[in-house]
């Protein structure tokens, strides 16, 4: 474990090495783009060169402390004992396909299982968030017998081929599929309509008669309750009861993809579809899952699944292994025993209000929106017109580096500030956010009106 | 670690406890059929229960010790202790994503670049061989301008909604894509070519010829050099050049899926291609990348990759995290450190060795062969009509169960036992495979000469 003397060692190496780090920086970044993909993209206009992660918080190779506030993957906290221990001690004793009988994928199924909807009584295991989405279309495929896909504008379901296809959050350069229709996303800050969930079921609805227009058969709808990738939308709760009866009611299934908000993020309840009061057809999970470790699952009632795996062959290497689900174990175990959903939705709700207190002294905030610790912060040029401002997003999470604190944007304008810090985020973490938030929209406000006086 | 006294004490326990253990087999067989999803196959007539594994052996939850000749996942050993201790050491330090700079990936690449052609220069990293595949269906097609798919008859590459599409060992439940085109496989023992590579080469051109013919642009040839799902067909060096040259001649890119004979298995080389002394475009990896530890990568030509990375993002959540990459630079290590590649070659060869005596004596061997630890042993009625003999192949599967050696069947007619054991494969466990199959075909034939004996 990362003890208070090797942070102290680094900080004075820090005082002597600054410099050599720095080149030392560049020369990482110089090898990453030699060596890797150009599809690698650094995060900060000065990349950040991490080497030790604790709770909530990061290192750097310069030993400066940085507050995460975007990562949901280390979700339990970075480097937490309990999924340490469990991942060393199964990996000690035995790492194998689910080729042979293993009691371990059995009892976390179990346990999984008891946090969902009885109806859903069927798991299945991958290695990434991508796998399960990507599972779960042709699962959705095979049991309506169509093949055309609902989304919302910019969502995001997956890296791989098919799921690409139905990521439109990826941009114009990989072409959706053709069986694939965009919803617009549920946005009340930006959506007029005096009730959401009649709106948007119609939205579903006219996407289906789209397709049928073409010929193509509707097999089914595939979003994150929250609505991440278009601005972070949690809504209000109940209203996705009648698009997810609109999808039923024309032969196809709901996906609810859980990669974002799963795991006891958005507080109110352990998934993210639970506030809605809907059971989803099938659940696929990913980052948040086995706090780093690749694993991913995917949920489902029986007959939905069954519809596939009676005809198609599934196997999957290392999904389901004993060290994965080791890891999984001990998260699920970690959320109950440090009570993370009440916790998500206690220190969230906090931040919540600090947050729309800044909001009152800044006039570029737009919104403040979330649910537990997910929540997205809207910059708008200005409030009346509500203008999306990219480049103040850009400049703020560049100016919240300066402050070490770390996050991104989402949306389609790319300019709502997407909080989603691990789940051990604290109370006292709080001001440091706020804090460092407040500054840099203080900046950038300021800088602004400088390049706006004549020269 | 395991020890001395742990086998013990399962020793002890299991004869007090067989009988109770039994049912618990039977327990955990009925939970997972409960549970998990149907194409959750299990292994065996009467499944396997492990609970521990090191090196090349495997222990049931009775405490019986099983000689494991089919996995190359854990393929420098069951458990070991590099990787064990390289993964404890990275988690405890930062697991996090690849949009901030790490040393680890650069460092891991460079040093994997190095066992590739120079010009082989980038590197990409997914979760599974599946993913790394799935990518490179999708840079193939960027790249070439064109859709078209060849793999082998019996070829399987994947699990996705993409890479099931090219992959016929699925069988008729998974249809093809309408662009994915099929070879016979390059099997010497049942194709009566006298220029293998000539032929394999004339095999590919019509494939391509006959995509034109459908209006389908050509994109590439992916294959496993060594057709392991076709049954295990290294084939003589050198013969796959012709065909490469076919497939670059027609504006396609060559694929080689080394999920199955990279990293030192083959022997020969460090990867299956090498023996044939061709470039691929691309190099696909998987299984046995962090022994266990979801880790795959894909390394390409630069302008081949280019062509996919200009247009279109790719974001792999885990994909090339410092713990997976932890895992896999232990792997390299330890194959260099052990001399595995070398290793491979000498027992795999001693192996082939008393694998022929023993064809010798028994009838129903069709053939052996293989290269390094990769061998194949094809079962026939009788030598002169070759006629596969899949009801054997299975008999003695089980019976090697029996025997506690784990195995299983490739190629089109399933009658050809895969023999894959763990690097860590040594002479003095040639003895326990090869008496095994000695009394595994013995015990078969007899029972067949009972059976014919009317009643």
């Amino acid at each position: 474990m990362a003890t208070r003397s090797t942070i102290m060692d680094t900080n004075s190496f820090r005082a002597e090495h600054a410099a050599a780090l720095d080149a030392d920086e560049r020369r990482l970044t110089e090898k990453r783009s030699k060596l890797l993909g150009d599809s690698y993209r650094l995060f900060y206009r000065k990349p950040v060169h991490l080497v030790r992660g604790q709770g909530q918080y990061l290192w750097d190779a310069h030993g400066d402390k940085y507050l995460d506030v975007y990562n949901n993957v280390a979700s339990i906290g970075h480097c937490h004992p309990a999924v340490i221990a469990a991942v060393h001690e199964q990996m000690q004793q035995l790492n194998t396909h689910t080729r042979y009988l293993h009691g371990r994928i059995l009892d976390y199924t179990e346990d999984l299982l008891g946090t969902l909807p009885a109806e859903i009584t069927k798991a299945m295991y991958m290695c990434t968030g991508s796998e399960a989405n990507d599972l779960a279309i042709r699962i959705a495929r095979a049991y309506s017998g169509g093949t055309g896909i609902i989304v919302s504008q910019e969502a995001y379901h997956g890296t791989s081929g098919l799921t690409s296809g139905v990521s439109p959050a990826l941009g114009s350069g990989q072409p959706l599929a053709a069986t694939t229709r965009l919803v617009p996303a549920p946005d009340r800050y930006r959506v007029d309509a005096p009730d959401l969930g009649a709106w948007f079921a119609a939205e579903i609805q006219k996407q289906i008669d789209d397709m049928a227009a073409h010929g193509i058969q509707f097999a089914g709808f595939l979003a994150d309750s929250i609505f991440s990738s278009d601005g972070v939308l949690p809504g209000p709760a109940g209203y996705l009861k009648e698009a997810v009866e609109v999808v039923h009611r024309n032969g196809g299934i709901f996906i609810a993809d859980e990669v974002q908000p799963g795991f006891a993020r958005t507080g109110e309840a352990f998934w993210g579809f639970a506030r809605h009061g809907v059971v989803p057809d099938v659940v696929t999970t990913g980052k948040p899952m086995g706090n780093g470790i690749p694993v991913s699952g995917l949920l489902a009632r029986p007959e939905v699944l069954a519809a596939f795996s009676d005809d198609i062959p599934y196997f999957n290497t290392f999904g389901g292994n004993p060290v994965s689900i080791a890891a999984a174990q001990a998260v699920l175990r970690v959320i109950r025993e440090e009570g993370l959903q009440r916790h998500s939705l206690e220190v969230g709700g906090q931040l919540q209000a600090e947050l729309a207190k800044l909001a009152e002294r800044h006039e570029n905030v737009g919104d403040v929106r979330g649910t537990g610790l997910f929540i997205g912060f809207e910059l708008v040029t200005d409030r009346a017109s509500k203008t999306p401002d990219k480049a103040l997003a850009l400049d703020v999470v560049e100016k919240l580096r300066e402050q070490r604190v770390l996050t991104s944007v989402a949306g389609p304008h790319g300019n709502v500030l997407k909080l989603r810090p691990p789940l051990a985020f604290q109370t006292h973490d709080i001001d440091w956010l706020v804090s460092a938030l407040d500054t840099a929209l203080s900046t950038c406000a300021q800088q602004r009106r400088n390049a706006a006086v004549p020269a």
